[in-house]
């Protein structure tokens, strides 16, 4: 079966944006990250910068948001709350964006929804400590948390995101076709072995 | 850092003892897993037959098995179960093993027995229950229970194992390196990609 649709999930800091950058580029294929984002975010009515925020997020962080629903948005949400209503968007955007034809996406627990594709494939990449603190440092700056607490804080957000909308484990890897680690393998080599895997399988 | 030591853990009928046995062919090192299992044996006193049952098991069904001791061994046990005397000794061997050069290993934990080692790959092997299920039924035949009970059972049984030993998650992308599901790449094709891996991390 050809591999079309390339989902990656991550640790935060491992690389899973720039491996996903790497594999469309190199399968000349669109990749959707932010892009998927402002696409949820214009569907919704929602702030780009809000979903970016709350999109991948744990849904107990969003209880309090529905303060923050754009104008005219309360109507349509039929009583879910933010973290459900942008949820179910997000959803149909990336069916949709499968629908399309070959593409690679990164987070947003696309892994999951599109886990009835015969034609997509699912990787995970995850690196120790050291390597995801240092690359967080050196692409996002300092802040006044120590790179090890961000670090714990987005992934726990993530892991407990994950948790609620899929009933998933998130990183187990029984869930994806391929788990990486990064810091290990290095992130052009697991760029590679991937589009290797989607060339064999057009064979 | 080169990586010589290949460890795989795999869920069962996942293909980890295969992927293991063509990595060391292609390779041309040493494959240990039977044959660990004897070196095992022969150290403990134990029965080959006793050791492959229970060097992968949960440590709760080797609690009635001091039994099964052969002659002379209660004396040098120091009060272990069955299971943490056996757990001792195979990383002692693992360790050894690791110590005389390249080699593949398959199962009994050794990634983690081997954690703090860079120059070790660690592989976990798995892939849907039906993929599983055949694969069972047609190398080691049928049995009174179904192919998926005996799916279970065996996972069961290392994931306990696992569990108790390491206080990891088995199965958890982050305790591996690489994960493959064996049912979507193929076999041969994961053989390929580790292989390119050792032989990049000498260059």
């Amino acid at each position: 079966m050809e591999k079309k649709i390339i989902t990656i999930s991550r640790e935060f800091g491992s690389g899973g944006r720039t491996l996903g950058r790497l594999i469309a580029d190199k399968l000349n294929i669109p990749f959707y990250d932010k892009e998927l984002v402002d696409q949820v975010a214009v569907e919704s009515g929602f702030a780009p910068k809000f979903v970016e925020e709350h999109g991948e997020h744990s849904p107990s962080s969003s209880l309090f948001s529905y303060a923050f629903a754009p104008q005219g948005v309360p109507g349509i949400m039929n009583g879910l709350s933010t973290a459900d209503f942008l949820w179910n968007i997000q959803c149909n955007v990336i069916l949709q964006l499968a629908e399309k034809g070959p593409c690679v996406i990164v987070g947003r627990n696309a892994d999951y929804i599109l886990k009835d594709r015969p034609d997509a494939l699912h990787i995970f990449t995850h690196a120790d400590v050291a390597f995801r603190a240092e690359r967080i440092v050196s692409r996002y700056g300092e802040s006044e948390k120590s790179p090890e607490a961000r670090l714990q804080e987005k992934d726990k957000r993530r892991r407990v995101n994950y948790q609620h909308y899929t009933g998933r484990t998130w990183g187990q890897s029984q869930n994806y076709d391929l788990c990486f680690n990064t810091g290990v393998l290095g992130i052009e080599q697991c760029a590679d072995i991937v589009v290797g895997i989607v060339e064999n399988s057009r064979k």
